[in-house]
């Protein structure tokens, strides 16, 4: 399964581009709540246990979901992390394993959701959007993340392991860092969540410097290529925006609303999470409102240069067009033409044709129109 | 009767498109609240009933409103789907069958209403806008559905059967698929509502689809047709918008203030119907956003346009010019007029004026006015 | 009196146009409050009572207000409607009657006052602006009409008789059509506000038709013209907007503080009411926001008509400056111009010209200049 | 002192206007809390008492503030007035005699404060600001009024003279007229704060009358002048807003929370001077938008002029080019050019020219170039 | 370490400007929250306790922060001033002293955080974002100062000594000036953010100057120059706004929610610097407002310029290219051309250039064309 990408391959994306970030996923009209969709290129799901406590944590590559079974009652904490959506039946199974709403399941399968949160009786279930930056070229992938919080575990459902941002968090369970190991599986929700909101800074710093690099050429040297990239960025930016806003609006419910499922201690821990969510949203207004300005300032820029074409032109035009319907008087073969006798007319008329250009170009240096050019070739 | 269409014939619809999706049905000034006003190529009014339980489910197409009563106390699940808008006696009738208030009557038939919920003591009316794709042109056709919840009972107003969008809804009644026997009306209208929604979006696919194009062709080949178009865009989701944005009103009505109507397990599918309205909102926004900045591009690219045939002028004239007026000054017939008998002026004139030429050339290459040129033949 | 109109007589409105629909009344800096203005050209004062039940329903012309009283305190309803605001005195007199408050009197009088709701102690006070469509021009005229419920009575005072709105309602009270007479003064309340709010619908019909207009002659034909008209549209759908928003908040207040003056019952119909307020206001909205893109539009369209007219003098300047170039270098003088002896060089010459005409062309060809003009002339 | 004026003298004003309407006081960084500010060229320091009941009102000029402290507790209404903000050691006695928090003394003295009320315990304190037209141009002043309300006083704080819009009510108090003399220190503070909302009205009349008189200009000769002018206006305006909108907030947060300082019966009045600030802000919202579309109608009409201008040369230029052409081949001088020697080719030169310069007319008008010329002539 | 600056040198700030005022600090993904980063070039930490009460005030240089412990205790105020964030170990240490949440402390540390208050059982985090005017060159930098409120103490934290805003305050402290002496903790907090807010007046007045600068040189000469400064305005009161906005958010949650930290009697102050951030945001807005329609005003401006361009080269081509063509004809050299032998044909030929060009002129003159050059030649 190739991820949903937004490419940036210099043109605007391709009608054929199916890999498209703007849609969440939706049903075929007339579909049935509760089922799932399982697309053909869907990795194959796999199943890891962390179950861990203040003292131990071990880490169990799981068969079948069934197996979690004894896990989910313990003290301990168990961490079910399962990764990839191609195998419908082992989906079902897990979902009868954690006794999900058959509308969960399908939120957690059918990605990618718009991010959200639902409360049920002993469940919590957070819906999240993963980004990060395309390795190669500009633009990003986009990943759903979903949490199934309980009371002592916790189950994470990714698309496929595109970028593990999951990583750090194990490492720090493994060598038991921080606070994870001593806390439940609000904390390691909340841990997890935090991750994921991170990884949206890096993105949006590659936006930051190609915001720069347009206002350089916006100002310097504005080609059609600029707009397209300036309209690429935009339109990118909105997806980003569609992407946070919604996680803003869950964890900001999270936090209000609360839940029995999260300790007072762990909410503290959200309200920063929520400044983190808060932080991206801004850049993100931030850059659009920058890019949106970026396209005034284009075409501005644009009316310039095209005055400055149009004095070159006119400059040339009005000088030698007087001089030329001289030049062409005296072409004409009247024959009585008294000034072709006589001895200095040829002088003179070049005097004359003088004159004409200073004046003209006095006209023109009054009213500032070299000013511009002479500032022009600075830049 | 033929459907209020969104016509997108090429060009601007005409002031007489009677069907005009961007306005919703008004009374005649001076008429008495709950006069029904019956259009006259309305379709006449079928009446078809269901009736369910978690055992039998029978279906029976209905002569008059009055055979409904029977069922309306029933036990199991009655649901009363109407048809047409046709014969002002019947639907009359139908309103005393099932103790319509006037106003309830009046919004059912004089189609198309602003789409809202109505609580009434025991009843709940939800007056939704369905729409769907122009089989085969561009542009939309839309249609309002009306529920009427009771106790045990559903009733169901549809202006015609322009697309039946009921029909998986009806079959898994008949084969008994999925939760829908075993539950209670509001399930029913529940599953009948999102159906309705779940129609946005393949018109909203659409939508995106045209706005790809005119991605393409804005930067590529922009011609006042390509803007037309995004005009015409911009005016059908306002129409989409002005369809969608009163639904979430009411079906956010539904979820917060409630109904005994509606029972808890229903209202968490209700949930799940928002998300989706939600995200119909959603993707409605995010295109006009794109289409509005698409009218910015056109404007900069026609205005990039214009700098590229002045470009092409002024090298083209002010080049030539120059060398013409050269040209003319020694086609004049003074008498004298030295360098007309040198040998050699007439080659040392064409060599003063490719000089000038050259000069001229370097003149624009430095000002990088050939760049351009060379970017805009890759594309 | 002339009623304050919306001119669109083709022209901007002057500044000596006394009659201006964007402002209300508004007093002299240092008025004391409940001072009455009246105008020099009002209508005289007309008093007109219409007192029904259930089984009679009588008019009386009255000569003056103090002829009212005995019928305030009756069970009947007693509708006493004012038109003309010309004489001061009986205005007075008037208000001693029906024991007006001085701000109430002087917002009823001084006309026009922004919409809105106010609540005494056993008065409720209306203030609503009606408009109606100019009989021969575009545009539309407005007036205020002022409602004040009691328990049994409501009077109703307006400008003049412009456009007698109230007719219908009259018809059904001496028909005794409807609900009318069988209720109480809060339903003729309701029912003359119904018919103040749906007068609106065909003043925005026309709108919509001259946007329609607008949107053909802006592709089509785009003259300064055209832009005179769309700003003219928009000016007065602001007024539009400015009349119909705080209607809707007076309303709004009215079913969400209610009142004990107003029935349970009639609170169903209001809502109805503020159905019709709403969708006025989506519509005054999307008016806007069509004529605010179709300004886009327009300057688009005169930007690429600019591009068309800049295309056609580039190709013919382009082709023709060189060849005139070559001819005037052969018309020159000089005594040895080898080529003019040769007698192939006149039509060498002519090869020659031909060949850069059809290299420009092809240039040109190759660039897309003339698909444009094609396609333009289909149009 | 001269007065914080908002100039229009046909320029953008010079940074070195040092009054300037945009900013509000500001202490520099680092100020204590409490310190007044006296500026240099601050008037007087005046204090006039107006101490009235129902029976009798007196007027007196105080030497000292001191003298007012035996008339602050008396059962009549004392309304000190005080004008000029030149001394400050009267200021600071003033607030021991009133008992102010020295924060409210700073907010009266450090004029321009930003419009706000303030609870106290026993006092309520109003900061506004009443506008003037300049007499003599285009512009408004503006100037600070501070009301300290109390049981059964009244102090206004005024910063000089400029336009004494208090007048009417000292005469209202004097004749007795109207409710001013029967009722308490709170309906004179709304009666005087009614009146400084009140002087908005003629400044914003004289902004409608300037924006219809751009309006014409804007269309029918659109100058650079035009351009700063709609400038100004908007300038204005966005200063007019920031001084009626925080107003607003506070009138209405009076009407909200009450005060026992202030009788039902004044509340009603208050409402109506909340509905005038309503009103107020409306008008200059509707300014604003009419504008900043004026720009817009600007920018589209400069576009349009310079079609008209590229439409003439084009026309001449393409006519005359060819023609010219023609003429230059028969200028040539070659020996052998069969042409020449016909005796009827200079005949036909002429009729060739005729034949090319009718096709290209017929080719220009029916493009329609020649419609928009005689529409234009008829402006 | 450099502070966070936002540059102006005449170009828009390069991709390399690390110090960028735009963005916040964010962690890398994964890393533990509570996490320090320390930076390399930050300033040594340094810190200073100043303890006080009415009767006496001492000030100390800490050389580690478990010295503070004893102060923080006892009745006195006191105050830990650190300076720099250089020292991990001694900021890691201060935690503990002050028994700072991990979250807390990591606030303080990694700067610049978005400003926010937080609420803890005992303390009060109140983040605040100070800036200053670059003291050669347009801009602004920026610096974090946070604040922890204790019963007994403020820990204040700023990142180095670029500006000691509060140095006033220390003064009043020392000299016994104004309340500070006699009141708690509180006060002092208020005192200090009241200074950090007044900081940003002065940098607010650079922006008023350099956007009437601006509308000179807007309307007066145009250049690209002008469009990068407008730009710049724009993206640094953008930043300025983003510093403003959440201040006032913190500030507003202060006084809405309270806390048993802050007195009503400081709550009075904390309304008034609440009133200060308004007023800065509201400026903020204004010049932003400004900004925008200046773009607007450019762009007009540079539409106009080119329309005069055209006015010359189009007079000037239009009056020469006919005589041009005549000159022209009579220089062709047909053998039977019987003009050419006329005795006065040249004469005539003068005439007819003559009454061409006048007529031109008339046409010209008719259509306004030269008004504008004269309104130009004014300015």
């Amino acid at each position: 399964m190739t991820p949903r990408s937004f490419p940036h391959s210099g043109l605007i994306p391709q009608p054929n581009d199916k890999e498209n970030l703007l849609n969440y996923h939706f049903d075929k009209p007339g579909t049935a709540p509760g089922t799932l969709k399982i697309e053909a290129n869907a990795s194959p799901t796999d199943i890891v246990l962390i179950d861990y406590n203040e003292a131990n944590a071990s880490r169990l590559s799981l068969e079948t979901p069934e197996a979690c079974s004894p896990y989910l009652n313990s003290e301990s904490v168990s961490w079910v992390d399962v990764v990839g959506l191609g195998n419908e039946e082992i989906l079902q199974r897990l979902g009868q394993v954690f006794q999900l709403h058959p509308l969960i399941l399908e939120g957690v399968v059918n990605v990618p959701q718009r991010p959200k949160v639902e409360y049920y009786d002993d469940q919590l279930v957070i819906i999240a959007l993963m980004v990060m930056p395309k390795p190669d070229e500009d633009g990003f992938w986009s990943e759903q993340v979903s949490f199934v919080l309980g009371k002592n575990y916790l189950l994470t459902v990714q698309e496929e392991l595109l970028r593990d941002c999951f990583e750090p968090v194990r490492t720090r369970i493994r060598t038991n860092t921080g606070r994870v190991r001593k806390t439940g599986a609000d904390y390691l929700a909340y841990a997890l969540l935090d991750a994921v909101i991170d990884e949206f800074f890096p993105v949006l710093e590659d936006y930051g410097e190609r915001i720069e690099d347009l206002e350089d050429e916006v100002i310097l040297n504005p080609t059609p290529h600029t707009l397209e990239k300036i309209y690429q960025v935009r339109r990118e930016l909105l997806a980003l925006r569609r992407a946070i806003w919604p996680q803003r609006s869950a964890i900001n419910s999270l936090i209000r609303d609360g839940s029995s499922l999260i300790s007072a201690d762990v909410q503290i821990y959200l309200r920063d999470c929520y400044d983190h969510t808060i932080q991206v949203l801004d850049m993100v207004e931030t850059y659009r409102e920058l890019a949106s300005s970026l396209m005034d300032v284009y075409l501005s820029s644009v009316g310039h240069k095209m005055n400055e074409i149009m004095k070159v032109l006119t400059i040339i035009s009005t000088i030698f067009i007087p001089l030329t319907f001289i030049a062409g008087v005296y072409g004409m073969n009247f024959k009585y033409m008294p000034e072709l006798d006589w001895t200095w007319s040829y002088f003179v008329c070049w005097v004359v044709m003088m004159v004409i250009s200073v004046v003209l170009f006095f006209f023109f240096w009054r009213r500032g129109w070299f000013k511009d050019f002479s500032s022009m070739r600075n830049d």
